[in-house]
């Protein structure tokens, strides 16, 4: 087992990564206060794993609410079950919720948590490989509205995470590729010699060697932190994370939630933003066919999707959260291995890579 | 004019409170970082005030969402209308949302501003007593649950207030009465020369001399202010601004919301309070009779409604967030001018308590 301790102060938290960690009851209690628990799954995960969450919950007050799962029900109504839940118990100040699940699970547990009496306790069991890479780490909690992704929510840090590599192996083929978009991302933006490593070792990964995995996995969640301990508010640095996001938040807010996961809208915005760089001399032309190649072998989309032209594209990014009183932010690469934020990107170059990138669809012969 | 500065570190804000408040742009304008603007108020102040409010806001993007009057409209289906608005306008994180209106605008706009792309600037532009006094100091922003009061939110500090004291001329006595139930309350708990004062000035206050109101807003705004400094999260001294509170939400939520107003019910918990302190021979009965007396002065309810036995009161009280692990918190004064936090009140004192402050009901001749 590793531990990478995310070091924010008063809100610093453990993350333990390693198998068996969801029967690991020594680890997770001394993160509990109080005697009222409430484990927040989706109907997927919670036939897998919630009887081996709620063993370590034996003697305390606790209790389970089980939400449909996707992307699609991340929304402030079905957080409201969650409130229900609570309070249906009579859960009070110093109760903890527990995500058990995926990203989506992971930021309405932690919205639910924060907003709830305005603020209880909260710890992650992340149960994809996405989650344990990216949404366990930072503090980014919400649900999406109709006209944006992640559009409400708060920054509130977990008392802790588990991260237990075993859930892995029940995780469809599709989802963990999702979860390497993000993996590959932290090699790209800040880490060259993790980016190479994952260039050596990307067919272990998808195999499920756990080694590979822990390793994958601590990298990820060590890049991700260091960022946000320099940045927990996205004022600046933090914002490097978000590389292909602002792309892929088009694709996903414009194909409906759900239809692409996450980590494939990612991918696909990962391309797209390689190739800007590439068209600004930015990023060499090798560097590019590396960048591709990485997502093409992970088994990600490199191409966004044929039913977004560049008008519906473009009015789609306007409201992503990093534009900035009206201009657009991207995460751009310069070179491979380092994330730059720029504002300074001609619209004509923007519509040449979506042009480029757009999968070739119709019936044309 | 007066102005008051909340000292919160890096959240500190100033309290403006006078007359002519609403015109005056150039206090204003220096807490508006970007140039988004969001004016949220309700069907009954947005006739009365919205067209000066926005006057200040000339040469600015701005808008406004009128919401529906009422504490039965603080919930998380009305707060999606503003999402709704900020978000068709494609507003950004650096928008500004301004309240203009009661503590239920304060209560939602805050939490808006919270929550919209995890925090936006806020700033209020409070219109009733009860928000001069109370909800303008101390970052409580949140909305109803059908099963319990202010049980979603976020504690969330403005960058200014305004309190125009010239708004008062338009509320209704009943609202006034409302909001010197908190007046009454900081006198209560931690200053009896203020309480005194009160005795003295109460119906300069209902008669709206504007030096007297002054006096009395700034007064309650620095005893607010400095218990909210002293303990911004609530932990331990803050919850004697509670005093009535316990009682008051369980009426609030028995009775439905709206049909008591809020400082209606806090007058009445106020008085069983100061009743249950007088049974543990905390209370002195004259002081007893002053506390009775005052809040009788000022118009407002002494007695609990009698719809409410008291299982249902009892049960109602269960919910409310000063329960800790299961155990009922109450303020209490020991002796007048001093509040005291216990977790220590037998149950055949509470229930003698609900029993001796219940209206007469019924058609008993």
């Amino acid at each position: 087992m590793q531990t990478l301790v995310v070091e924010l102060g008063d809100r610093s938290y453990p993350i333990y990564i390693g198998p068996g960690l969801l029967g690991r009851a020594d680890l997770l209690r001394p993160h509990i206060p109080g005697r009222q628990v409430l484990v927040v799954s989706n109907e997927t995960v919670a036939p897998l794993y919630l009887e081996q969450a709620e063993a370590m919950l034996a003697g305390l007050q606790h209790g389970a609410v089980i939400l449909p799962d996707g992307e699609r029900y991340k929304t402030l109504e079905v957080l409201n079950r969650v409130f229900d839940a609570l309070l249906e118990r009579r859960f009070g100040r110093n109760c903890t919720l527990i995500a058990l699940g995926g990203g989506v699970i992971g930021d309405m547990a932690g919205f639910a948590a924060a907003c709830y009496q305005r603020g209880v306790h909260f710890i992650q069991l992340p149960t994809t490989l996405l989650a344990q890479v990216d949404s366990s780490v930072g503090g980014k909690t919400g649900v999406n509205h109709p006209l944006g992704k992640n559009m409400i929510g708060a920054f509130y840090q977990p008392r802790c995470v588990l991260a237990d590599t075993d859930t892995l192996n029940t995780l469809p083929d599709r989802e963990l590729s999702a979860g390497l978009a993000e993996v590959i991302k932290y090699g790209l933006i800040r880490d060259l010699p993790f980016l190479e490593w994952l260039e050596a070792h990307l067919e272990d990964l998808l195999e499920r060697q756990p080694a590979a995995l822990v390793y994958a996995i601590e990298q990820s969640c060590r890049n991700k932190a260091e960022i946000v301990v320099a940045d927990e508010r996205e004022s600046g640095l933090r914002a490097l994370l978000n590389l292909g996001h602002t792309f892929g938040h088009a694709i996903e807010t414009g194909m409906g939630y759900g239809l692409w996961l996450h980590g494939e809208a990612v991918a696909a915005g990962i391309r797209l933003a390689a190739d800007l760089s590439a068209r600004l001399g930015w990023l060499q032309p090798d560097e590019l066919e590396r960048v591709v190649g990485l997502l093409h072998r992970a088994r990600l989309p490199v191409h966004s999707p044929a039913e977004l032209d560049d008008e519906e594209f473009l009015k789609l990014m306007a409201v992503d959260k990093k534009v900035q009183d009206g201009r657009l932010r991207l995460v751009l690469l310069q070179p491979l291995g380092h994330g730059v934020i720029t504002e300074q990107v001609e619209p004509v170059l923007l519509r040449a890579t979506l042009d480029a990138c757009r999968q070739p669809g119709g019936a044309i012969p």
